[in-house]
């Protein structure tokens, strides 16, 4: 085999341990919410037939997904999320999935975007779906579920804002009927108003979305409506007249808002009526997820209501509303905001192996220990007892357990605690208690 | 959008909740055994640059790669296995990734392989290797790990079988020396003999491995050597004369055997010289593991050493060894063996949702019990009482916390119990500490 030269595409990333330690930590404990919430797992492969892939993502979508021919020339796709395949079980296992479905699925979908700062052709969602219920008590548990995921992994200051597709789209009637192309434009371009700002939201309305300035401008100005909700919504209510959508949004909106008021967590929500969300299959209520100590970051986790999505599939409507957590860029802000710290090892203790003679020790040292429940490493080389010791320091282990060749022969180990630089030698049967109160009252 | 068929490519598959909660709580453990032996996590991109893959498993691997050209006309390959990505990892990043390395790393693989039973075209690997050692103690160190993953998922009777491609080397070397190539075919087919018998492989020796009847019965004799290690081993290195490789293979083999006595497992292990492993790139060591109860079942755990591949990314030789255990072959096999069973639901709680009036009172009581650490369902749909008590029953949910109307007036609820058939009605306040009691009774 010739030398191959050792590299990673562009947008895609290696984990190194440092990284995927926390990262890990931050799965266990996401997984657990989940649980507590009753959410069953799901796992879906990550190729499917091209077919089951498009239009459902929008054009731009389309173009994203990594598409090619298989072995038997079938046209085939990426996962581009988790959501359409979702959609497509739910239908695929009528017998088996028994609606209403709740399901979560932690897995790596891939878009051959533009890599840039925090974007990425791989990476990792985490969703949580109501797949048959149409009633709000479903998008407010979402909102709950979302909370307490943040909350689970540290997070306290986060405010999760709120709105409805309806609404929009009863904004957007109210300023003069669009149609459904030209509503899908001037969504995606309120969607940057956060990133861009309003001037340039205003001047993208003109220009792309074809609006007057005037329209441009009654857009912003409704889709910026501050205040307490109710009085939000009222206004809105009114503002829209007899226009049944609109009408039906602002219903909606208020009852997932007098849910989470009951459920005890208004205070971390709020209405949002800028928000739009950029994917096409959102019907209904929408939310986007911001981390308050790091203003601009972006959302880490966002969903919504998508009625229509899963009949392309059943061939008969089927209401869902998701959540998803960005895992990947919510690891970055909680390693930024010093809630996640990186790390080196996973095992406390480190097991020293001398030479080829002692090799059959050090491995019945460290059974010993793992069968007392103590994590351990064992030195898989033998090599210089300091270089040894120098890993163990690197990587934040305290304890070393030395097995030479003259602890092997009086059965013994000794102790090092890198910590407080002190040893101790002791016989082999009487380690696993000693490091156990050790570990235990440190 | 119009109607799509939902369907799944051949060779994938969908893991519905009732398969996903067993094999969950299996990675869990697995995951467990990994930390305790200080096995350190590493995740990588499931595209690479194809040369990165090519080349490394032999021809008929090559064929077997999904690979494709990407948006910026790059040839792309989906990772074939997890070895050939920690090669290159280890390579690119020498100043982060020291050596010795311990990692673990549990994701999935493709392979366009003619589906059958128990081969799938997508499948998840869970990976242990040590990487720049070429010390026994690693390999015996990985052997070891393998026994208590399998003795940490509750399985008990299994045996590892262990060789050496340099024992096989000699052994070959002994009936008259082979080229390269051919000595790959021969191994293919003696990794066949425990599947096809002795007679075919006698036949494929002959006929696809151009060995005369001698040569082949002489080689099919001595790959079925039987007795105490020790013994078989003395035996082969008489065999072997002055050939140095041979001779190498055996001494590796003893001293893996002398540690594994050592640490005390030495009766998990057997030596068997017909297990050959399929892959080109094994160098030393070589192990499968079968389950005793399941005879005919195939490995489900193997790995070994592979001195070379390293080497092809670093520019010069870097030890290393590894272990594979088949996730979703032992999760077939575990729950044949009734050590794992499918499961219809992760909360033991369920609160039923009667109507849009009580749905903020509902979110309140599963709010509550949760926070108790109590984990809990919401019914996400208002329904009738009788389906949703019908589903908590199909779903092995003992608990119905019923929040109707009058219970929420009054701030109370009722809690069926579903295995007694009693009721109890309670203040919403003493619900947490009630079905704790009873929960931690049952």
């Amino acid at each position: 085999m010739s030398k191959v030269e050792p590299r990673i595409l562009k947008g895609f990333r290696d984990y190194l341990p440092s990284k995927m330690i926390p990262r890990q930590k931050m799965i266990a404990a996401i997984e657990q919410t989940f649980q507590r919430f009753g959410f069953l797992p799901l796992m879906t492969p990550a190729l499917e037939y091209l077919e089951v892939l498009t239009g459902k993502y929008g054009q731009e979508g389309d173009q994203l997904l990594y598409r090619f021919q298989d072995h038997g020339g079938r046209d085939v796709g990426l996962r581009y999320d988790l959501t359409v395949p979702l959609a497509r079980v739910v239908a695929q296992y009528p017998q088996e999935v028994l609606l209403p479905f709740r399901r979560y699925q932690i897995a790596p979908v891939w878009r051959a975007e533009n890599p840039a700062r925090g974007r990425f052709r791989e990476f990792v969602q985490c969703d949580a779906d109501v797949v048959g219920s149409a009633d709000m008590a479903a998008d407010a548990e979402l909102v709950q579920l979302g909370c307490e995921l943040l909350e689970g992994l540290g997070v306290q200051s986060f405010r999760v804002r709120i709105n409805n597709r309806k609404v929009l789209s009863g904004i957007l009637f109210s300023i003069g009927q669009p149609s459904r192309e030209e509503e899908v434009g001037i969504l995606r371009t309120i969607d940057k108003l956060p990133k861009v700002g309003k001037d340039e939201a205003l001047r993208l309305l003109e220009t792309e979305n074809g609006l007057s300035p005037d329209r441009a401008a009654r857009l912003l100005e409704l889709v910026a409506s501050n205040g307490p909700p109710r009085e939000i919504l009222r206004g809105l209510d009114a503002a829209f007249k007899d226009d049944p959508v609109g009408k039906k949004g602002v219903a909606e909106l208020l009852e997932v808002v007098e849910i989470l008021e009951g459920a005890g967590i208004a205070d971390r929500v709020e209405l949002d009526l800028s928000i739009a969300r950029g994917l096409a299959y959102y019907t209904g209520t929408i939310y986007e997820t911001f981390l308050l100590d790091l203003p601009g970051y972006g959302s880490v986790m966002s969903g919504g209501r998508y009625d229509e999505l899963v009949g392309v599939f059943r061939g008969q409507p089927v209401p869902a509303v998701g959540i998803s957590l960005g895992i990947d860029r919510l690891l970055e802000g909680l390693v930024e905001l010093g809630v996640l710290k990186t790390q080196g090892a996973v095992a406390p203790v480190l097991v020293t192996l001398f030479a080829k003679e002692t090799a059959a020790y050090s491995a019945r040292v460290a059974r010993l220990l793992r069968a007392a429940g103590i994590g351990c490493e064992l030195y898989p080389a033998a090599a210089k007892i300091g270089k040894q010791l120098a890993r163990a320091s690197e990587n934040g282990q305290r304890w070393v357990v030395v097995a030479g060749p003259d602890e092997a022969a009086r059965g013994e180990v000794a102790v090092k605690d890198l910590e407080t630089r002190t040893q101790e030698t002791m016989r082999l049967d009487a380690l696993a208690a000693h490091l156990g109160a050790r570990m235990a009252g440190s």
